[in-house]
């Protein structure tokens, strides 16, 4: 059993369409227009594959196929909600290769031990409301009432407000919620939105770990002296201070290798004026790796490299602003996704994922399977993120397979 | 014969009342309620000791003494016009002096063979319509009606409407140009802005050399990856680089000694969020220096620095933006106000100007001298900004009497 590329290239193309941003790549923020031209196609599509489509309480689309007992049930899918300006892969390609797997199974007529769902998420990225991973974390049971209230657009319209204006009353949340012993797996396949696979000519990632993040605001304070008339010994110069942690930031992460990034990626100097020595750098540090103890060490670094830089005048504080602990995949699911891949001639690489998915929630739920397939350039986020259709095709027969060995088909 | 410190105080008391923003430091621009108050006062305390007053084509208050001969004229003064919340004495200390200048003068009924001339300068600062040095560079003939249309303030309104509105027709502004030949000297009292007269315990700076300054805008391009799906090995990290320019500007200032300084005082990041990889980086470079051939070596010295940092996929435009070549002061000016400090018992240091003055523009028209007063912990455009009175009067006593000698009094 195999997937059809055409079929994979028809849903892309379809739902690149429902763009707030026509030309300007694919902008489908939740509960807008868009949603619900990209909703109305994927119901449309899975009713067409012979599943029982309904929608759960947070507004995530799920196509239900029975089988032979009542569960518990595997999941596949992805979310079909994206960034501003993003491109027509991100997510959608793991909700096409749902679709496209309930279709070949509906052709050939498979029955199955434990039922299968396929799912559309919906505002993973947080594009609208912020915060983000919002269907799974549905399912998880970790949306409360006071997010709905509290998460606003840019409008100032709260998730609540959009949710209750769709068809979702926003009261309901917690009836999306799923039992551990309901499910059986889920799983995933999205774009890499790195450059690893293209760079090493790989077919399929595996993933092993989900990144553990930590992400800190460094505020460094100096003297806003004249620029012109204070002597170099005499200044208290942040902006020096914080470039010589930006050089520690990156040379802490090269250091602790094993795929560990460290990145500052918003910095900001105050006044900043050509002719004041900065007085202010505010910066974020971002770490992420595979390991707890990698993690820890390399905030140890941060803190030591701030000690370091700010000597004399220069003060800083240091803030936790997100900390989230590695996720190790099921073992015995990457080991079936290994060998599917095998036995069909498809190359595959063990890795990381540096991005949370809404595959990192589930994990909190259930087995869960995560593949990664190609992004040309490494590029995501953007109009430019492309994805070969045959090389998708690659993943989504991975995923059908090992989807087959699991539901019992 | 000497300064009244007490009339120093009163006229700095009184002209600091003049602000747009009242307990917020002195915010005085040009041609506004502000600047018709304490021109206002200025004129008074002028008619007051016996000068003849006027008002150049510029705006620039001009209170004159007659000598045994009608020229040429000594001049001094500084500007009245201020930064937007800055301090009482930038500028304002010089006018102040003046004043005072002329007082002690009519109060001892001196003759002198040469005019004096008294004056307060306008938008030195360019605080409201940018440029700035307006007054000085009218008198040298370097304002053209162009520039009066083209610069703008925050609101909109032209230079020339400005002027038209406050009384001073913009089309006459030829007029305010004075001929070397009609010019002896130029003197301005100064605050130092900066922090070494106050480290050093010394009373008075005699500017040897006002520096000269290059400013350059830097862009760095590099590629804006997901900062979590990106090995460090794979980055174009605009930041990254950009630090090492940061630092290589700082050590490049230091080693250059001699009061060499280098700044990076503004700095931008694109896309400037936690989780992207900077993409593009955009930041100014300020190098001062006493000499061309320092001043060479620096831009040199950046250049090699932005190669180095700039490998592989980065890359890099270096635009300038200002290039004014260093001043050198005359000796025998130096001298005399040296001798002067010395005879009186006031300490002095031979210092740079890190800054530009009014007296920068006007030694391209006449000899100039140019002393510092100390600023209390080196601040200056900010409201704390301080000189003690005490300081403020050996300045001006330093000045009285070194105008004497050149106005033959």
């Amino acid at each position: 059993m195999e997937a059809k590329v055409e079929r994979l290239q028809r849903d892309i193309e379809a739902l690149a369409q429902f763009t707030a941003t026509p030309g300007a790549g694919v902008t489908r923020f939740s509960f807008t227009p868009e949603d619900r031209a990209a909703r109305e196609y994927i119901k449309a599509e899975m009713a067409r594959a012979g599943l029982t489509v309904r929608e759960d309480a947070a507004g995530t689309v799920i196509g239900r196929r029975e089988g032979e007992v009542p569960g518990p049930v595997v999941m596949v899918g992805s979310h079909f909600d994206s960034v501003k300006h993003g491109g027509p892969f991100d997510g959608t390609a793991g909700v096409v290769a749902a679709l496209e797997i309930a279709r070949v199974l509906q052709e050939h007529n498979v029955k199955t031990r434990y039922p299968i769902e396929f799912i559309a998420m919906i505002e993973e990225e947080g594009g609208r409301f912020g915060g983000g991973l919002f269907g799974s974390r549905a399912m998880a049971g970790k949306v409360s009432r006071e997010e709905l209230l509290r998460n606003k657009d840019a409008q100032g319209i709260s998730t609540a407000e959009a949710m209750a204006a769709f068809g979702f009353p926003p009261e309901n949340i917690k009836a999306a919620e799923r039992r551990p012993e309901d499910l059986k797996a889920f799983f995933e396949l999205h774009i890499e939105q790195g450059p690893v696979l293209e760079a090493a000519g790989i077919d399929v990632g595996v993933v092993e770990t989900i990144v553990g993040i930590v992400e800190y605001e460094v505020e460094i304070g100096g003297r806003p002296d004249h620029a012109g008339t204070t002597p170099m010994t005499m200044r208290a110069d942040a902006l020096v201070a914080a470039s010589r942690v930006v050089q520690a930031v990156e040379r802490l992460a090269r250091e602790a290798g094993g795929g560990a990034v460290g990145t500052v990626g918003r910095l900001e100097v105050a006044p900043g004026a050509a002719n004041i020595v900065p007085g202010r750098v505010r910066f974020t540090v971002d770490f992420r790796a595979k390991d707890g103890r990698t993690l820890a060490d390399l905030v140890a670094g941060l803190k030591t490299a701030l000690h370091e830089a700010c000597q004399g005048e220069l003060t800083f504080t240091l803030t936790e602003k997100l900390s989230v602990p590695p996720v190790v995949l099921p073992e015995a699911i990457r080991a079936l996704l290994v060998r599917e891949a095998e036995a069909r001639g498809i190359s595959t690489k063990v890795m990381l994922s540096g991005a949370g998915h809404d595959a990192m929630v589930m994990a909190g739920l259930t087995d869960v399977g995560l593949i990664f397939v190609p992004s040309r350039g490494g590029r995501s986020h953007c109009p430019e993120e492309w994805t070969d259709y045959a090389a998708l095709k690659k993943g989504v027969d991975v995923l059908l397979g090992t989807i087959l060995q699991i539901a019992e088909g």
